[in-house]
């Protein structure tokens, strides 16, 4: 059974997740959110630069366009 | 539930924002409005580099495409 | 109250911006148009470089998925 | 009264235009014809290249996206 | 018989793929759903470097518009 | 009276054009088809570098978004 | 008599094909499929490199929006 890409970020609401986005930037958070063009609401977000928390950013909006990748 | 991203932009406005723009360009404002493809309304809107207030913008339009992310 | 981010270009008519484009284009003019695309009309425009004049054009239609920002 | 962008190309045909386009790529030419992508049709196009004709290119067909601005 | 690009993807759920992105980016996975945006669904999915295991990141949903190629 | 961008490459259709594709590729060929997007069909396409034919095509499908300008 | 792009892919499939992506990258196959986005199924896909044989991957689906050109 096939598992749309969509549901998967459905299942994930609540929980953690590691987002890569272009210009190899990473954030680690709790998915809250998130839209049909991949537009992401993240709680307790923080940047990471090589797997060390660089930046604490509390609730962040991120714009779909900029995603490569999601991991739950 | 799931907290959709431009309702979390709805919940933000008339508070303090930073807006992480493509190109590593932070602004700090308030969000005074947002349409759906996140183009942006900033008041009291200023140009970060490295943390310091590097330019004054009084009121600002944000291009949508250009954002990575919003922090409320 | 929300102030989408036409609005705040049709409030704008007939008054000098700055408009910010990617690639750090940055014009000085006065507003007279523009469209849902952020498609801008600017007359009396000049390009500016490090703050100074560097190109006068008069008029000019700056097609909008080049802007980062408009500031009035 | 605000001016369109598009009515400002629907004025300007027939007369000379300065395009500039990404990649710093300037045309001087004869705005013959344009449509709602900002396709333009040029005739007489010349390339420049700092200030100095490059290229002559007789008509020319442009595509919109590669627009940054039209100066009549 | 033509075959459709989004058919071979259907024909290969539940089988391993290797997924090229843009940046040079690759990952070998599991393929368990897609879209049509070409968002992909991976579950065991490795990212690789010069051939060999970098990250293991289990499931990943990967926006579509950083694909280059999908090889069953 | 105006000539619409598609208008022209309508009335070039069997004829020998420029095509100049972004990152400073040109090609030469006869145009033979073309659509809304700028999808062009040539034969006896030849890719250019520096006025040089380099490589000798035959029939080409160039995708639209690829397109800078097109001369007759 | 104009043909259009979808149609020369049309009565290509099956045959052998050169297709250049962006970024330099050649793949030469058979085609065996595409849709309206230029996405396109290869198969016995094989990567090029200066003319030479780089990488074997049999069936490849390649998304559309990387292709520069397709040459019969």
């Amino acid at each position: 059974m096939s598992k749309r890409p969509l549901d998967i970020l459905n299942n994930t609401l609540g929980k953690s997740v590691i987002i890569k986005l272009k210009g190899e930037r990473i954030f680690r958070g709790t998915l809250e959110g998130y839209d049909i063009h991949m537009n992401l609401v993240l709680e307790n977000a923080e940047e990471l630069k090589e797997g060390e928390t660089e930046n604490k950013l509390g609730t962040v909006v991120v714009r779909g366009d900029n995603v490569v990748y999601i991991s739950p």
